[in-house]
């Protein structure tokens, strides 16, 4: 089915490429903002939005006390039934929403069968295999790097050349790089010569203003369209 | 890897063969009994558990009303407080322990990648695959069969056949089939000649008392022995 002779391997990117990364995240402060309405503190459901948009932004995405410095700012007492409350509705609504993209499954099931499948991706290690987890799909791949070193972050190719080492593949032409971002994924999969594929679920990104190192190779809109540059027919459904 | 002139399929058992569907039921309808406690009913929970189970035997799994009739049987007025305690609950257990045999995913998932796999179940259409979208396993399977009317229930050999048709298979003797009940798994792969493969985790059953008909081709007692029978060397986790 697929050209053999074509690609040996292809690895993606994780956040807003196999899941819904922002719309998650997004879901799960607004509940946790409602949530803190609801346990009694009075609120602007938006501007207690855009607070917490900064605090995020100031204190980075893995620092473990946003709701704190949100209820300070709100000027409320750090009490921890407020933080639970907001705790609780962040993770409920994480739970619900940790879900891979339409396609996302069968096609990573498709190519498995004919090709490596990877993923590289950058962030803490545990809270990236928790994702996998919640998405089911922790199993799939032949090889998983995660750079939780800064230093390493794409568009370093530390990432690609680990996992290319443990595939034991040498020829980066020989390999798809799918991901969301133009200055991570693609340039880091371009400036190793990586086939680089930009996943644009919402047509946001105006290739016509990339410069050419910036320029990925495809661009998808459908997940499942990463299937036909593999080589495979487009993929369907069974019911 | 897998030694292709060998078997063409495999085909699963879904209930306590791919998931421990009697400890998440038990566990379930356990924690509804002690919700119908904290909502103020006055119970001793081994008895009450052992009315439920007198009450799930009588009117069968799939009836509607199991925790209505508890509550009858318990001296107490239907309120639909009360149902939603106990319904909430056993949800909820079974939200959290709905969930694959260790080993199942990855067998399935190296399996796939040579030989097509199947699943063959007995029940409700829309339960059974509300199962296997909690497994996250929806979409592994090259077919599934669940036979809905209690005639054609293994042993039956319709859900087997209608398989067989599906994927275009004509020699049973290339085909596994793997499930956990001596009188409905075992006996229906035998009788149509599918190599039949009994999982029995806890060793329940004792093959010296079968009769040759009801005695299955292969015995195992961790998922992952399938993959050997089916050819492959015994799988291991990647970390």
């Amino acid at each position: 089915m697929v050209k053999k002779e074509k690609f040996d391997a292809i690895f993606f990117d994780l956040d807003d490429t196999l899941f819904n990364s922002s719309l998650m995240s997004q879901t799960a402060r607004r509940n946790a903002i409602r949530a803190l309405k609801e346990a009694g503190i009075e609120l602007d459901e938006d501007t207690a939005f855009g607070i917490l948009l900064d605090i995020v932004s100031k204190y980075g995405s893995n620092y473990n006390e946003h709701f704190d410095r949100l209820i300070e700012e709100l000027g409320y007492e750090v009490h921890p039934k407020l933080i639970a409350a907001a705790v609780v509705a962040y993770h409920n609504t994480k739970f619900g929403l940790l879900r891979p993209f339409p396609g996302v499954i069968l096609t990573l099931l498709t190519l498995m069968k004919s090709i490596k499948i990877g993923l590289i991706s950058d962030g803490i290690k545990v809270k990236q295999w928790e994702k996998l987890t919640y998405l089911g799909i922790q199993h799939f791949f032949d090889v998983v790097v995660i750079n939780d070193l800064p230093s390493q972050w794409k568009p370093s190719n530390v990432g690609f050349k680990t996992a290319m080492k443990k595939l034991e593949l040498t020829d980066p032409t020989r390999i798809i790089y799918v991901g969301n971002k133009i200055e991570t994924d693609i340039l880091g999969a371009n400036k190793i010569g990586i086939v680089s594929v930009l996943f644009d679920p919402n047509r946001y990104i105006e290739v016509e203003k990339l410069s050419e190192k910036e320029k990925p190779i495809f661009i998808i809109h459908k997940f499942t369209e990463v299937a036909e540059i593999a080589g495979f027919k487009q993929i369907g459904w069974r019911f």
